[in-house]
């Protein structure tokens, strides 16, 4: 059989690696590269780290840049899709206004296109994971922070502004915990990787016993791998945090459920670790809390792609611009 | 000019008034007729008082039913509008499982089309409203309860169970006031004019003096023009219960636009008869509490169609569905 030249690039753009894969039209990864990302020598290098992954990603195919149709990327935004500039990110040293596509456009000789890494992680879900053939859906990522994709008629919805999807900073809880964007009672402040750090360092300065540390532990410390591992011994300080989490996780699909009556809810993101603490808590809240009709045969289901989701959506993504 | 045939009819079928109105294709109202709802009487009485208005308003349109090519019905429910049933409607006694669009088929001859009073609502604003033209919209109706209707690329969204926009059951206060649907902190327990006479009423009954009662009030006996009136005169306990109401209001649109960054938001319903009073502080508490990006431009607007808006959002309904 003759070597397909149907290939498309997705890089996926995190504040600690860059990761490529050069992908068949069958979404089938042929190759892969990874940096790290090291953004404090500054955009200009991060961007010629991205074009080397891409490239050595193609190489690892055995396929050149010929035979590359388009690169498509995912990155921390806020970002303007539209002009393929990354706006701010937080976790990328001194990312303002970084003309991404136009540096890498000019770089690879290849058409370019940009999202943000939620919106891609939900459309790789949508096409090659957990939502084949869905038409609508909604993506929610629980890591450090809590991100999220909509998919309506089978499309990425991105809204008036590009931000859709925003789903961490719904307001659950009026007057809660203090968020990262000012707010209080974002599902984020409530249920984010961070979230459950705080709250078991919490737990434990207010006199509860657990293995996860003492009075002094420092939340930003805690590893995902403690935090499973102390869940899979049943610390009543890690299990109570996590049900907590996964109740308010729970909370949020319920609205997303009452707002929007999606066909599928996929969860992923980091906090996914601790996934079989939470999935049958969060499935159990929206269970009880929904209105009746409104949840009937809504899947509620993990995402499939794990750490593929991004270079596989970024995939996805450059495949659906080009069209 | 010869008179126009093409004529449908939409009606609105509240808790205490059936409206009827013959409506033109520029969405003009030829004619106009009311019943008293009476839902003792039971459905077959009133479905009968629904074809009653209906060829009324023909006929004060000075038209006849062979120029109706169909028509539209709000109705409150849950329903189900594929089939045309009212699963339940709660203000409507003995109203389970009523098959309206058969009925109404069956004795006016004319193609019946049934949809939920708010999604009818957020169709009228849209089309002959404040939303003409815009092609993501979020009505919310703020009424004894509150609901809502989505409107995604010009299309009404109903997701997978016809429920979508059940905007006053978003949860945004967990472990908040109870609702009618059980769960504790919807929007609805927070902002809709029963949450505002039940927090007026309490407020009087912890000692703050009002010109609106006694410990004794009943909540069920304010009426909204006497709030109205109190809000005017500067009555501090309606002023401040109504500004909670509105912030409320305001963390709800904030949430919608985090997760759907739509175009405009609509607000309509009995209560924006305290419109002077809540549209500034949702205006300012969205300006307050939206990410950087995700508000620009955003339109938070009252609706424009009042009490004609069941009407004309069910003539609108009959043409769309016609296509």
């Amino acid at each position: 059989m003759a070597k397909s030249s149907d290939l498309v690039v997705g890089i996926d753009l995190g504040g600690t690696k860059i990761l490529a894969a050069a992908v068949d039209a069958q979404g089938k990864i042929l190759g892969r590269a990874k940096r790290s990302t090291d953004s404090e020598d500054g955009p200009p290098a991060v961007l010629n780290r991205m074009a080397d992954c891409a490239r050595e990603a193609v190489a690892r195919a055995d396929r050149s840049l010929s035979d590359v149709r388009a690169v498509g990327i995912g990155a921390p935004g806020p970002l303007d899709s539209d002009k393929g500039i990354v706006i701010f990110a937080p976790n990328l040293s001194g990312w303002k206004n970084v003309p991404v596509r136009a540096a890498l456009e000019k770089t690879l000789r290849k058409p370019v296109f940009l999202e943000n890494d939620v919106n891609v992680g939900t459309l790789g879900e949508h096409v090659l994971g957990a939502g084949k053939g869905i038409r609508d859906l909604v993506g929610i990522f629980v890591g450090t922070g809590i991100g999220g994709g909509v998919i309506l008629n089978g499309q990425l919805h991105r809204g008036l502004n590009g931000t859709a999807g925003e789903i961490g900073h719904m307001i659950i809880q009026i007057g809660g915990p203090r968020c990262g964007c000012g707010n209080r009672g974002c599902l984020e402040a409530l249920a984010s990787r961070t979230a459950i750090a705080r709250d078991i360092a919490a737990a434990i300065r207010n006199g509860k016993k657990s293995k996860l540390g003492g009075k002094d532990l420092d939340p930003s410390d805690l590893k995902s791998s403690d935090i499973a591992k102390a869940l899979e011994e049943g610390d009543r300080v890690a299990v109570k945090v996590i049900q907590r989490a996964a109740k308010a996780i729970g909370i949020g699909i319920v609205n997303i459920i009452h707002v929007l009556n999606p066909e599928m809810i996929v969860l992923g993101g980091g906090a996914m670790a601790f996934g079989d603490h939470i999935l049958p808590v969060v499935r159990k809240t929206v269970e009880k809390r929904v209105l009746p009709l409104a949840g009937d045969h809504i899947q509620i289901v993990p995402a499939k792609l794990a750490d593929d989701s991004g270079v596989l959506g970024a995939a996805v993504l450059a495949r659906q611009r080009m069209k």
